[in-house]
């Protein structure tokens, strides 16, 4: 696995009974999974000599992050290494243009959306999303770079030509968007092998905060049955367009009309994901492994009536031990996920699950793990 | 943890999640845990050097085997090395003898048993058995030695004084014990923190096959309340009187009159509590964690109306990849436990786990998947 960070830790997690021997390449001996794994191989996975020194003796490759440039990507392919999920069908994981215009293609609905040069070029994008005989400029507009986005990093909310000009100074293309007035956010996640076996876990809801993923429910609370499905084929639709192998989140917004617009797409285990580790048959971690090596799949149902997956940010308070030895005394059945890292204000350092049968309970538990280890919640 | 072996492999994957750095003292680079742990020592555990050098950087030292001379726990202890479950504790797990003298002075009902110096012993041992008014020689009679003995292993049943001359050819201690009339065998697996908190898990019943763990229904099926209650509050006494520390499986045999007699005691993670891992909401190896290193217990509760464990043992077929294939495509619920060894004829290599609401069902899927794992069903 290529990257270092909290998923491939995991991902080992998941692998161990399996039976898995994983390797890891690793910006650092201290990176997340590189603390948890056996063979680890520090370097740099821009660098093609790193990748193809780290290839030799793996039978399959596959990513912790999309930040692998596509052409590395196949030259591995070229060398005869499977690479899963595949550049062909990564690069939409990679390049939100490609993205959107693939999914346009094959009739995915998604916020109206263009590629734009400058100010000007967002003005006229917005004037454009004005409805006929209404007043307005059609601001707030989404910016977004096409490339290397994540966590509400590469995204600004701009509701002016001169806010406009600012995605444009690092000089990489931009993507405008409308800014859809969504309900909720949800995500379908599917798991798709090699040869087209395809599980869909149950759609949840995701809650953000400033862009990044705090609370997820599953399965979304109060989704009609008919949501709920059509957002897992739509799903199960994209990973079989784009050639999918492994795991793929497919971000939603479902509008105030009950319609459904992709946000965004993730072809490796995702944050939405994370709940299925103690609230489904099989962990989206194990069901990616089982993937990329073509092994046949795991059920992806819920052990639970409710499971609650809420994230542990780190905040002014370094030391969580004491907070840590709390949450498991005032909660015998939380699960804990801690990644190893050191608590820097506003990094993931960690998640908790909860789950049963009432979900004002279920919620509350988490809810108050995370910000007692956060250190936001002091009683 | 000090020893290389399936036990430690499983305890570093439940330790990923609570953020836990683990060492591993390791026979061989090759053994089951060596191939899933970031910081890997080779050597020997019977060497105090080789101990000392290993602990330096450890919070707390814990075990997946009870070889390790009590001598050398001792030396460790000296050094100021938290060792758990303390050398006081674990020689009532190494040595059968001082183990059923402890369990007799505390009142623990156990088989009638003693230590003996010779063949002539064991038949006057035999014969004391016998019940007045009746005829016989009091044979069968079980044989052990009190140190090194596992999964059947240095132990013998036999039948009369040339049998019973077998095991005193290795010059060391032998224990006799009565055999047991019992109509199954159970075991009580507990967890004890170093400030005395303790969860009992419910009770297993365990199938053995030629003296080999072969199958774990959890809960016993039909066992009485009382008698579940009664085999729980031996367990967590016996875990307090011997001041354990860590997991403590007790294996017990139901006896046809009702009663319940102590066979055997281990220290650290066992294989009656595997099915733990999928069918508990906190398993024996994260509780394991949880108290060593003295942080709060984790819920032993069940998950599941039933869970059961199939061992997976190694026969005449080295290459079990196409019915690890076949297990995973026909039963997408199954849980595969395996050790990354090699196989090996009745080498355990791996446990399948299964659960839901009907035991028949249940046992079936198991008994399937670990017997086509094994070879010794071929559809």
């Amino acid at each position: 696995m290529v990257g270092g960070g909290q998923l491939a830790r995991m991902t080992h997690e998941a692998g161990i009974p399996l039976g898995i021997r994983f390797k890891l390449l690793s910006d650092t001996p201290q990176d997340s999974a590189a603390q948890v794994v056996s063979e680890v191989v520090v370097g740099d996975y821009r660098d093609l000599d790193t990748l193809r020194a780290f290839a030799r003796g793996c039978d399959v490759i596959t990513f912790d992050h999309e930040h692998v440039p596509t052409e590395h990507l196949r030259a591995l392919e070229a060398d005869g290494v499977p690479v899963r999920p595949g550049p062909d069908a990564l690069v939409h994981a990679q390049d939100k243009g490609v993205m959107r215009a693939k999914l346009g293609e094959i009739g995915v609905p998604c916020p109206r959306h263009r590629i734009v040069s400058g100010p000007e070029d967002v003005v006229a994008f917005a004037a454009e999303g004005v409805p006929e005989g209404t007043e307005g400029d059609g601001f707030p507009v989404v910016l977004k770079t096409v490339r290397g986005g994540y966590d509400g990093k590469g995204v600004w909310v701009v509701r002016s030509a001169v806010e406009a000009a600012v995605p444009f100074r690092a000089g990489v293309p931009v993507l405008a968007e409308e800014k859809v007035d969504f309900v909720r956010e949800l995500a379908a996640n599917v798991v798709r092998s090699p040869h087209g076996q395809a599980v869909a876990y149950p759609v949840v809801e995701s809650q953000q905060v400033d862009g990044v993923c705090d609370t997820v429910i599953a399965p979304a609370p109060g989704i009609p049955d008919a949501l709920a499905l059509r957002a897992e084929e739509l799903a199960l639709r994209i990973a079989k367009e784009l050639g999918v192998v492994g795991h793929l989140a497919v971000e939603l917004f479902e509008t105030r009309d009950g319609r459904i617009l992709v946000n965004e797409l993730a072809m490796r285990p995702h944050n939405s994901g994370h709940w299925t580790q103690d609230g489904a048959i099989t962990s989206q971690f194990a069901n990616h492994v089982r993937a990329v090596l073509d092994l046949p799949l795991g059920d992806p149902r819920p052990r639970a009536t409710w499971t609650v997956m809420v994230n542990v940010l780190g905040d002014d308070y370094p030391d969580m031990y004491s907070a840590y030895l709390h949450c498991m005394a005032r909660d015998p059945q939380l699960k804990i996920h801690m990644y190893g890292k050191d608590v820097k204000p506003g990094r993931k350092v960690g998640h908790v699950n909860t789950y049963g049968d009432d979900l004002d309970d279920v919620l509350e538990r988490a809810r108050h793990a995370a910000g007692y280890l956060r250190g936001t919640i002091t009683e």
